[in-house]
């Protein structure tokens, strides 16, 4: 089939590239002109303006936006006013599903059907493929099918899991269609919600390893921090974090891909000296936590490693001069204090 | 009664003057011989070691110990060999619970009485009273209860709870005999667990104030922070969070002591300049969320409290160093980056 | 000044009742008609209709609604179609802040004012008098400010904050201007966001005591739960709740009020055997948790109250499942099993 | 090499045909016969007592303890006094590295050497190999390396970390020699940990998925829960959460084994009705939030995940109650009520 592609960053570039490895053709429009040439040199069609994009498409028209949030609604927008009754309008970026619900309304109002495609598989996806999840109704998923196809990591890209049998299902190539406008980045807002905690899971727990010679520091008899009532047993100065997660890759309970990833920035960087520790957050864990606040399902598993990447940016200080202030309110405490009458 | 004090600090001397004041003796004595002069001026007997002041004091001897907790130990070991059976040995300090039972048994196989007292009321204890929360076996706590009397507040310190008539408990006038010995700062424990999480309540509601007017600020299109979907609802830039504090503490729910303290800090330095945010904790949080874990009873509140004050101090930051590794190693992120494809 | 009250339940009526004993006349509303005549009784003028309500009024009119948050914009936009220019519509329920905002608007393009009331106190305001947290704009504040004094509990509720000298401020006597409209509901919001902190702190806590005799009750060894380590520091089976209550209301650090009421529910029914443990929540504590994610302000502590109380209603109950379920999968275990290889 | 085996559950009994298929001889014990019997119908050579066990075993024996973590330290005792200096004892079972710490040292005293080997691959170790964290001195562990290498899944069971070249590391092969006695029980104890917090990131998500709906179910104007502000966004009831897991197997950035443990199991069991929800917790988890309270890292996301545990087996309803009695003091609410004065 035909497709445009509107967005040509590193996830746009790829996922085109993907797709035509796949024996698509695609049309490509970046408000950068060298990103459409580059595209158009490994045999994309490349176009000068949002016009010619749809005039260089058979009907239905299917446009692909591969942009970054804040300016996917404006394209969108403008789209709708180019497209025709029964075009489809994919969202492939990070948006936020709500903007999916209005947009798909606005879309529908003029007959144009709006997919949102929730993608995973960051820089690797071109060599591993995306996982796709997706929202919209089903004569347009229907419809974009064979590109979801081809992006998607295929059915080889994991064993099966044990019980399923016969045609593999969409799932298993790694796409789904997970309901109307919105779910595909309804689930793929979670997904990222669920990747924060995995993340915080493996930090803290390595960090729990990095601190278990806490029993040979000598701590000097004051109340900054209570001594260890059994140091002995806190003497693990020299633990490789390196290998450890290397170990755990194979055989444990908590092999993963993120596990890879980590072992790969230990092996490289013990100390992870290039890293400063402010871990930024791009939207999908906040709104699974408000989510998961409107919905009324308790996941303080998740909010919690939300919070540690707002406090990793320095956002918890008056929080903390709060607390000090309390404490030289009742105790006489300066910050760093010799008796805690508590 | 006659009673010896061992430790002049802050809260020896104040529990020494407040003792007096209710007309018992205090023999005293502390390592600084200024300390001991000061109190001696004030009407109580100084003694120069700790062996003149066990011969200062009448059968059976009172030894309160007023110390800090890394020493307390030590000299709760001299006492042992120097007093006699029926002899009470009191640690009024901030010891662990557990160091109590083990002590209370090595005292015991002596004959001599074992009694600890969790002190709540900080620099304010000489005029409010000390809230005290005592361990020990009745015999003890019954020979001591005079000064314990003393120390504590007194009925008068808070409105009588309805239902309760009579003759006011030990509890309703400020302090209790909570169980064998151990159970005093086991108590004591709990409390400042408790304490920690009233204070962070506070803290961390003081901050979300502090951010209603995050909608004014003009965020880039980056992948930094998610930009707010309403940023028309964050436009409080002006919240004063002194009057705020200060209309709280007349007839809201969430009135209590420590919102006085908090509401007196933010009159007298409204930014909290004077602090930078560095939160202590002094062991008993600590150790709370630790009976918590091994009674297997949940406490997310109390911990993420504690937690909140190890990562104010900078304890967070190799974690968030894995996470931004993470971060790079699947999605090309540096630590502040343009897009993020998740 | 003349004021009209809509909605005279429980809060409603007794605010009623407040105003009226400081010399203020109220006209009431409620479209339950023994309600009106209940206050008509004590003084208030009834009228049937919310036409008539505007028909008692001298201009500029002032009406209060007192309504369950799920009615009042339907009662608010009545109001804006029978108000002139310069009426002032007040809105004391637990509204959401978004909702006075979008309200106000709507007001403002109608030339009425609108302000919002977060009113603490609960059923125990007609004697303690009403906390008060109000958004508006100035000229309309200034206008109800009679009718916000008389509520408020005034200057003695507690005792002056030091450094606070001259005229005491409109927060001490307990009501404070917190900035436009939403600003009192928002300040409101985070009061009770950090009402169920505290709520949960001093709940945990005194569970962590309850549990204090888990060394006592032998478990068998097998893996439901691990065997304690030291059951010798955890032999404390009677601790008194009611007691450790009580002797906390006096001379301690976390002395509050809604410790007083802890104590009185304990001292009542020690074992709160009245109490099914499933905690409500009525919003304003999942929209602070909200504000906190879309502000990046980290808010471990009031969050973690906040999903105690879904998870104490049964919400949990899925994520249990699927935990089960996983440990089956690589452990084999059944949910309670004899041995977890992990 | 020839190795003694004592415990022949499930992971022993594994354990042991893995070892003999690798090509070494066993000499196996278990109180129950039957037991002993299956393996000596392997090839394995069968005893009746430790003491023969000890016989039967060249010098410098190896004996590995693969039992329950309660009755580990009698049976380490009773082979200290049995065997000589320079032999070896492996505790490979589930132990508190404390134990360790202190097994080792009275095993010392005798000349013993102890290792322990925290065993990771549940019921799956057999046919995937065991993932084995190794605490103890450089001799001892160099003397049983050949059984480790053929527990362990060597080097094919993951891909290799980009960077590592040349011959592989033990890590790589499946097992690590962490440090001295506890070390491998130590970070043992950390993988547990992690894997409580990532199977609660993972059920946390799964059950957002399943309230998407939440908008769909109306709700009355009460304050049990607070009205849905936008319920248009919560509409998705019908998102097949077995497809979802399967979908995020294949290239997503939280594909995992545990991933595909839930995969397999929503897929067999949609609405895991085989579950109740109970989560059992078998002591690592407990103990590695234990550690990070010690050590003071902050780990809010593993301890979450563990409060979770316990609040699934019931272990929050006493704070539950104690906040509803609270409730009812302040706002006269029953559990369920009207109106939420706050």
């Amino acid at each position: 089939m035909k497709i445009a592609m509107v967005g040509l960053g590193r996830m746009g570039a790829n996922m085109t590239r993907r797709i035509m490895r796949a024996g698509h053709e695609c049309v490509v429009f970046d408000r950068a002109p060298a990103a459409v040439q580059a595209l158009a040199a490994e045999g994309a069609q490349g176009v000068a303006s949002t016009e010619d994009l749809v005039r260089a498409l058979p009907s239905p028209r299917v446009v692909w936006l591969m942009l970054p949030a804040a300016v996917t609604g404006q394209a969108a927008q403008t789209l709708f006013g180019l497209l025709e009754p029964g075009d489809v309008v994919i969202d492939g970026g990070n948006s936020y599903y709500r903007d999916d619900v209005d947009r798909a309304q606005a879309a529908g109002e003029r007959g144009i059907h709006y997919v949102d495609v929730g993608t995973s598989g960051g820089v690797w996806g071109l060599e591993r493929g995306y996982c796709l999840m997706v929202g919209g109704d089903d004569e347009a998923v229907k419809l974009v099918e064979p590109v979801l196809a081809a992006l998607a990591p295929g059915v080889d890209a994991a064993g099966r899991t044990p019980g399923r049998t016969g045609e593999p299902s969409a799932a298993e190539q790694g796409w789904l269609h997970c309901g109307p406008p919105g779910a595909g980045h309804f689930v793929k807002m979670v997904h990222n919600g669920i990747e924060y905690a995995i993340m915080a899971a493996y930090a803290e727990g390595l960090s729990v390893l990095g601190g278990a010679g806490a029993g040979r520091h000598v701590r000097e008899a004051d109340a900054e921090t209570a001594p260890l009532r059994d140091p002995q047993y806190y003497q693990y100065d020299a633990i490789d974090l390196a290998e450890v997660a290397e170990v755990w890759r194979r055989g444990s309970v908590i092999g993963s891909w993120l596990l890879d990833l980590t072992a790969t920035a230990l092996y490289a960087d013990p100390d992870l000296e290039h890293f400063a520790g402010r871990v930024s957050d791009s939207g999908e864990g906040r709104w699974t936590s408000i989510a998961a606040i409107e919905e009324g399902v308790p996941s303080p598993v998740l909010t919690a490693a939300l919070y540690s990447r707002f406090a990793s940016r320095g956002a918890a200080l008056f929080a903390g001069k709060v607390q000090s202030a309390q404490r030289k309110g009742f105790g006489g405490h300066d910050e760093k204090d010799e008796l805690t009458p508590g």
